[in-house]
């Protein structure tokens, strides 16, 4: 699969190699997986539609034909009338961040802005349920990716979805919608008005033919193509047994990032975050945390938490005090009101533990330093 | 100062050298560093303190004098007085879990059950001006750790310390109160109740003479206490920059777990949480979170959020399809309505990945089973 997909990868295809696969795809129980399998295995798709029937007369199924030549041209029709193009698993325009993975769609109908799906892009899930501080936390994380250049990639859900597709849309309106049915199909309906404004600033795509209504089992497809077209996928808000953690798992089995917003254990719609988080997703707290993790150049990165210094080795040299005035200027001088550790003090003045100690106990005996929990020092002024 | 606590652990101290090594530790400017310090040049309390006189003379303090025995003396009635008893490090009844860490406090004054400070130990820090959610967790942690067997560890403080230690005596009773000040002085007053119940049924220990007040720079060396006795140290919620990061502090210095309870990123109350969490500190939701990562015995693991699968491989060896009857019971048998990963179901027929693949292919087309993302497989009844 792995070959047939890097062999394909970049080819100008034909129309008539464009239209098998789309009908290799349309046909009966050929899955994404399956269609990639069959392309390797058959080197085509036109030989894989010849060798269908045969296979699954061989599974026992005796009435088996693929997708008509009529249906696949009726799709066509119906996708240009609503507006989009087919992009094709295999030529130059299909998203190649979505080629890597394994189950990737072999077929995309496509509206808007196509050049988005070449963008680095972060995939934002969450709950159609979601409290007001995740809808406040979707839209500033929304904006902020957005505007730090990267498309946002979300459902088109409610809840999250919609708040990071709007956020994104008052960045630089770099988003595009991943449609659970088809490409005309807007679901939820409240969201038509949110549609057509990703139709002219940003972009909506779908694997499904036209006029396909979304049904349960479609959800869980739309959010691997959400993880696929990522290099991040950030959870907002989710449940337990969330279909964001589907979209999670996804992200996780393709090797992108997986990020998580915290909220307090007692709220049940932050359990999935939490988990994910314990589970070793990265903890976010805003944008920022984003674009610092996936290297990208930040205004104003968070002050960490802590400095971690180490403690006064037990094992440092004593000797005896004398020549106690020539370090003790130098030392106070360093030492400002914020405590510092003793290991940077060293550091700083390019003296010996051994040099340094015995100073450092004059001082604290005259009552001009502080020793801090911690192994830090500071000035008593 | 290792090899001086090494040599003194454990040792039966005469009455002459548990006074001596008071009286150092109550010397001027003689803070806990720096009591190891001298113990560790001199070899004992008495020959330190016949030192530092002439230590002083050479730092430039001309009227150094040591700790007046009848200091010492008036101390010793003062603490028996209040109920307590004193507790000199290098001797066998020293906690110690407290004893490893540099700067170990010299000595101990402590009230109650002080079988308490030699069982494993879990510290909870947290806001004095704690949220109700903030509350409710400390409670529910205070008391299942107790439950399960470990001394709750906290300061005695408003908020969630107060809570800490309310719920550990209403599960086990197993609490520790480490005073910022005197063994008698209990701040903050309205905690007075509180501390006559733990004298009861927990703990309290102070490191300094009875009688002192607590001032600010009492209480970073409480939390220091704090984070030495305990085995793992909680923080249930904290703002950046507050008392409890310093606890967690010295917690990561002790080579003491950290862990944090999360909040949502909007609330400042969580802020610090949320920061050592992103810094590695392990995620707590609960007891049962915290005991799962010491190794302790738990009534009920929490489950896992994902399965993490491995996708089928795209280098697995494709054949020609042909005795497709043989596995296909097997293999619908084995799938349930739950999603199954492929490689897990290897490993319940116990077949190759060449073997297996072209049977999934042809129970796909025959529409009897479904491949969801994530390389899970479903059985379609």
């Amino acid at each position: 699969m792995a070959d047939g997909q890097l062999a394909n990868h970049s080819c100008a295809l034909t129309v008539e190699d464009r239209r098998d696969r789309l009908r290799l795809a349309r046909s009966r129980r050929v899955g994404a997986v399956t269609w990639h399998r069959l392309m390797a295995e058959h080197g085509s798709a036109r030989a894989a539609l010849a060798a269908l029937p045969g296979i699954a007369a061989a599974a026992g199924v005796e009435d088996y034909e693929v997708c008509p030549m009529g249906v696949v041209l009726a799709e066509e029709r119906q996708g240009l009338a609503a507006g989009a193009r087919l992009l094709v698993h295999g030529e130059a325009d299909y998203p190649r961040a979505l080629s890597d993975i394994p189950d990737a769609p072999p077929v995309l109908w496509v509206r808007g802005d196509v050049s988005l799906l070449h963008r680095p892009a972060i995939g934002m899930v969450g709950a159609r349920n979601a409290s007001s501080l995740g809808m406040r936390m979707a839209r500033r994380l929304g904006q902020g990716l957005s505007e730090a250049g990267f498309t946002v990639v979300s459902g088109l859900a409610r809840g999250i979805d919609t708040a990071a597709h709007e956020a994104a849309l008052e960045g630089e309106g770099r988003t595009v919608a991943v449609m659970a049915g088809g490409i005309d199909v807007i679901y939820p309906a409240e969201n038509d008005g949110l549609a057509r404004l990703i139709d002219e600033r940003g972009c909506r795509i779908s694997e499904h033919p036209p006029g396909l209504e979304p049904q349960a089992r479609h959800f869980p497809l739309r959010n691997r193509i959400v993880a696929g077209l990522s290099r991040a996928v950030v959870v907002v808000e989710a449940a337990s047994k969330s279909g964001s953690l589907i979209t999670a798992k996804a992200a996780l089995d393709y090797g992108r990032e997986v990020m998580a917003v915290p909220g307090h254990p007692f709220d049940a719609r932050a359990s999935g975050c939490n988990g994910l988080i314990r589970d070793g997703a990265l903890l976010v707290r805003g944008p920022q945390d984003v674009l610092e993790a996936l290297g990208a150049p930040t205004d104003a990165r968070p002050e960490p938490v802590m400095q971690l210094a180490p403690l006064p080795g037990p094992e440092a040299p004593q000797r005896p005090l004398k020549d106690v005035a020539l370090l003790h200027s130098m030392i106070l001088n360093r030492l400002g009101p914020s405590p510092l550790a003793e290991d940077q003090l060293l550091r700083d003045l390019k003296v010996t533990s051994a040099q340094l100690a015995p100073e450092l106990l004059s001082l604290e005996l005259e009552g001009r330093i502080a020793r801090q929990p911690g192994g830090l020092l500071a000035r008593v002024d």
